[in-house]
């Protein structure tokens, strides 16, 4: 997945990029690629699973025999030529084509009646850069076929993969269906790897705020509110996602997947509950933050009063005896100057003692 | 479109000069204009393109033979008289021709069984003064037939007019319904430019904010966040309109338009997402200002404090030697001064590496 | 309208003086009035219009001929007596007229079958004292008897009364229902004035609080959001009078009224979001107050420490020199004086230097 | 009613001594009494009312003749054994029971097919601790009956009562649904009469926050909000309990109680109305406060920093003059002191100049 | 039950461990334990009860004869394989299973038709640490079998169990749905004392921050509020559990246990009350927090102001007197010293005074 680069921290990609254009026009809106859009596919029934890599678009063909199951992978959406090949041979609306290319969608479930377009967002955690990464993932389920694009090379189904490939995982025995349940639930669980990641640095930060807060910590905290903002653009919609396929009178599902998709759902509530929890912490770490920084202002602020309060009116006393007037009586007598000191002394003991008092050392 | 002026800010025009009138009273509301109202206008059907620029108001009729489409924009609103005319040959409701004079109307949707009257805001961003610019746009959609009234010359259309002119162009083959759903499209993306040049700004301020903030970003984070607030009251509704639209039973719309609609209506939702993003993300940056502020503040006192603790103390020595009292025997020792200036030096040198302790450096 | 006094600025009227009465007892609650309680009835129909004035309270029945409109509106409410005579002559429930009587009503709507009660808030702006005033009135729609009870002389119902008086006004051609709507119009038409005046006031505190500050603009500020606060509170209820009247199979209302009353929700709409925007306009400038606080104090500080700081070490030079050891070597020295001078400017330069590169001047 | 007590500001009663007791289990959860449960008994028709005091619950039967009206008000729920019994004679479900004797319930309807169990809370103002109070009230609307439980000696029901003595009252000629309503018009309008002196409070507050604000406002302002806080929690559900109570089809209600209902539920709105503006206002003089105490630092700063700025550099000006060196030309002139005297006034002048240019005074 | 460990305060378990695992897959999240995981089982019906203590997860069978109820407690859920063997004895679906292992489940209800799947959340409150600590109970309701799934040893059901050993209680005459109440009414009621004791916390702080607030103080009410904000997410879906199993057409409730299920609902919302009633107490306790700060720092801020601004001057004056010029005339005069002093002494006063009239002493 990408990160936004550095210089941008807080936008995705170009968001309006698209003003101008027909309803339809298919363009791409994303980061520049240029490597060969090419698909994977997994045909499987009971019995078998063929498995074909690097396939090209053009090859495509929507041509599944009855009682077998498809998935076809597209890596890339950057080629909007091939897009709209395959367009035509799944025979797919020029709306769904152009937001399969246009990378910053709001994750959404449209319903085409012959088959159900879904956008989400898969989410990663780049812990250098201690960012929230995210990748469009487009998934078409029609008949028995799933179809997914992915924006880059790299996902998170490989552990679905190997499901598939075992002879007697439950996805081989079911519907394209329960296939689109397993997508959604890898990237839903996949949600509380990045947020277990964000919540650690959290805690971090809590930690080092409650023990000595530093000014980089302003900047640190700052960056975990931005993160959590952003996460949650892409984690709320997936509720309403989630919930209008499982809820509505879909006939694209069947049997029981539905139940499966209501455990989905429940994890994405989860996450959203996780979600307001963080922000809900982070808000009240700044006011810690702040705190802090009003508690050092303090310390910093007694030390100087302290200091001044006890040299200022000593400095006063010093100051009468330097004075050059001709009739002075106190400068001949003998006990004069350790009188002097010894009353410094008295004042500084007495301050001391106040300021104890008050508990400012 | 017309900037709020420099002197108002925050007040797009007079929201009160219609009090006292008479309901269906069409009264202009809105910024000094004297040019001629006039219209433009195109009639198609699959086959041909009729363009008429700059035709006089009196001149329109409601005459669309069956099988066409029409669009008449009509350029300035300021012309009372004009409205009144083509609310008689259009046959429009007085409260319709009251809202298309008022220029400060809340975007909505009235069905009125005849014809559809829908409102809704043009946005623009003026780089130079940082501030968000509105028009209002006022549709009618009678049978085949769309009326539109914009404010001022120069708007948002001039890609979908080309599209028009091209023969294959899907608009060019379907219904008005279709164009009223164009002419949504375009204003929807184009928020997102609007949004897109304010999120730019957003960024620069954050990074400046973090690296060294300074007074005057007070007012930068400011402006910001008012224009977004401002741009909040333009897009919030635009998501009702659009969703009333899609969602009722329609009878103005033809076949698959809803489709489409519902496209508009998901990109509202994700523009409405993202001005909801800014709008915490620029709440966030004003905790980072204000503690920056204090991050200030607490480096002056901290300068204050380490030059005052170093050298009130010193100065108070200097003073005692600096006495008059006949006997002070240190006065007459002969390493007296040296060793004054080294104890000094020791006192000194204490307080630094104390202040180091306490990380003030 | 009444003014809130100075000395209770935030508090309309008593609120509990009704406690321990029986329901249904018509209790003045209200400023104290002595002025005769009077009506004034406008009748007509198509043809003729008939204005009585002053009439008193005994003289007023409900015979109104067939075909006709009567406005009968009743000027002050703190006649007990007055009020339970008319509640006799029109039937009227024994809550209707303890409402009327009472002026601190909540907006609201109630359907009592034979009749509908309307009770909403006139709202004005006292310029001088820069403070919302509210006054209550309650509508009575029987029939096509439109009965109206204002709580002192001087509304906002003279444009409506000229517009009665010309006979082709579209009021005169039409039914006690479009009455209804052209007072609640008027009154909704009127919270934009106010709306203005206060956005003028918000606008004039926000530049000042952006070019300089002043103490004095905390109560300015707070006062105006105290009066934003005041403001929503009658105009939120409104909104939901005017919905539920537009909205329910209302069979008070005829023919096409509801699509005015559509228009006047329009409007309450659009007034609560300008009062929101104005409300979240206030909170940014006390933001903006509070930073320039800061930044004032940041100024005061920086003051106090480059002062400080390139005076406390001077000081403490020219206090070394001042000792009086015997042996003291520099004060021997022929250049001694005019050395210790250019020092001390060497050292006044670095730290006007320092502070120059600390960005502090 | 009870105070909370002074140790135990915040909190009401102890809120978790009912867990671990068998569901049913009527446990008295309250302040510690000790004094005998007792009844009032009210029996009235049309024509005749009997009054009987200090009734013992042993002698209270389930036995009114029919169409007479009774209303059983039962003082002190500290005798777990009288209510059981009162159960056994009403038949009343164990919940009810349980729910009547724990006096920290939350405000609520029950209805339960025999009849109705609604909880509210007394509320009043203790003038002298500023501290609202509260007082469980249980009442159970069976058939014509009545039954009515009070924590203590003292209610708000003495008008009430008064016009149930007097033989034409509304209350005299219907049914128990009406008294029940009476009651509850009575602890609604009882609101506005803590609402009042709250917003007195409230006021007081404000105007001396604004003049000047004293550091002891702080926990004035920090009590106002917590009473609000307390009163919210027994205000909000009571809205939920009077809409249940006349909104649905209840068929304890007969004819119009409803509309009277209706006119409580008006009431209970204005009371949250007006609740949640105190709870605005009170945020606002927060934000008043903190801004105060910010200009009172600015203050104390501004004039350290005047005489600090004015009197250093003096200071290092004298302090030049009592340097010890052998060859200071200046000492010698002859207009020398003068001068100096001179300079520095000089110095001082244009230090106040400055200063009053800055408005530091 | 288990608290969150120091280090990781504000994290319950890992959240992320599941992602890559295929759906119904029995995996334990949770602590690390290695007890034997047994169960206890009491079976009954109106005459006898059966009691058996730690028998294996082997030997559980759904063999309950009619007219009988069983309560089967399973104790750890550590050990996959035992629940991989009970889902197969008691035909439960894999996802169920998946639930009860993993032990960070959001509160929840699952109706599987022939049997209900009730995850809820045990919460008790470790006075040392001061930290709420959960431990998850999954509850199946199947038929007249209660199975419950506890983490640890110790649980709040021993009052329950009491009552079931006495034969009259009402749990012995009722179905297992009453028995699923009595579980969830136990979890509620000990909702209240962990209420209670953070109510006593925040009352005792907030005592403490009104009077003399410490540094200490802020990680106190910081904890303070963390731990409300993680009850809020146990306590919040606990109501929807309620709400939805006491509402829906719930085949599985017998007779009148809607009603007693009403009763947990309504405690439910009292807590949800109270904690929320808490949330705002601590919100007002951070103003008071950061309002005490800030009169702190004006304190030390005046003491500095008083002693600068009283000596400052009086050493210019000696600093005056200490100068070498040849010519100063005061220097000579008999009474000039003691009038310099008293000089000073009237500055004192007059200092005093002002700073006594400005409030500062």
């Amino acid at each position: 997945m990408k990160k936004r680069t550095n210089t941008h921290p807080h936008k995705q990609r170009r968001l309006g990029s698209k003003a101008g254009f027909a309803p339809g026009t298919v363009t791409y809106v994303g980061e520049e690629r240029s490597f060969d859009v090419l698909a994977d596919i997994m045909t499987w029934d009971d019995s078998a699973l063929i498995e074909k890599h690097n396939v090209r678009i053009d090859d495509l063909k929507d041509d599944l025999p009855a009682g077998q199951t498809r998935w076809i992978n597209v890596t890339g959406i950057h080629d909007t030529a091939a897009i709209e090949q395959l367009g035509r041979a799944f025979n797919l609306h020029g709306l769904v084509l152009e937001d399969i290319a246009h990378s910053t969608q709001r994750p959404k479930l449209d319903d085409y009646e012959d088959y159900l377009y879904v956008v989400v967002k898969m989410i990663s955690y780049d812990e250098s850069e201690r960012q929230v990464c995210t990748e469009q993932l487009s998934i078409i389920l029609r008949g028995n076929t799933i179809l997914s694009f992915i924006e880059d090379t790299g996902d998170l189904f490989d552990g679905l993969r190997e499901r598939i490939r075992k002879g007697n995982a439950k996805v081989r025995k079911s519907d394209a269906d329960y296939l689109l349940y397993c997508l959604l639930d890898s990237i839903v669980d996949n949600y509380f790897v990045v947020l277990e990641r964000i919540g650690d640095h959290l805690e971090e930060t809590e930690i080092r705020l409650l023990n000595d807060a530093q000014t980089s910590d302003l900047s640190v905290l700052h960056a975990l509110k931005r993160e959590l903002i952003f996460l949650r653009k892409s984690i709320w919609p997936m509720r309403e996602v989630v919930s209008s396929l499982s809820k509505s009178e879909n006939l694209h599902l069947k049997g029981n997947t539905a139940i499966y998709l209501r455990d989905v759902y429940d994890h994405c509530v989860h996450a959203i509950d996780t979600l307001e929890t963080f922000r809900d912490l982070s808000s009240g770490m700044m006011d810690v933050y702040l705190s802090s920084l009003s508690n050092k202002m303090n310390n910093v602020m007694k030390t100087l009063t302290i200091i001044s309060t006890i040299f200022i009116p000593l400095t006063f006393i010093v100051g009468v005896y330097g004075m050059n007037f001709d009739i002075m009586p106190e400068l001949h007598v003998y006990w004069a100057y350790p009188l002097v000191w010894s009353f410094m002394g008295s004042i500084t003991i007495a301050m001391i003692i106040y300021f104890k008092r008050k508990g400012w050392f």
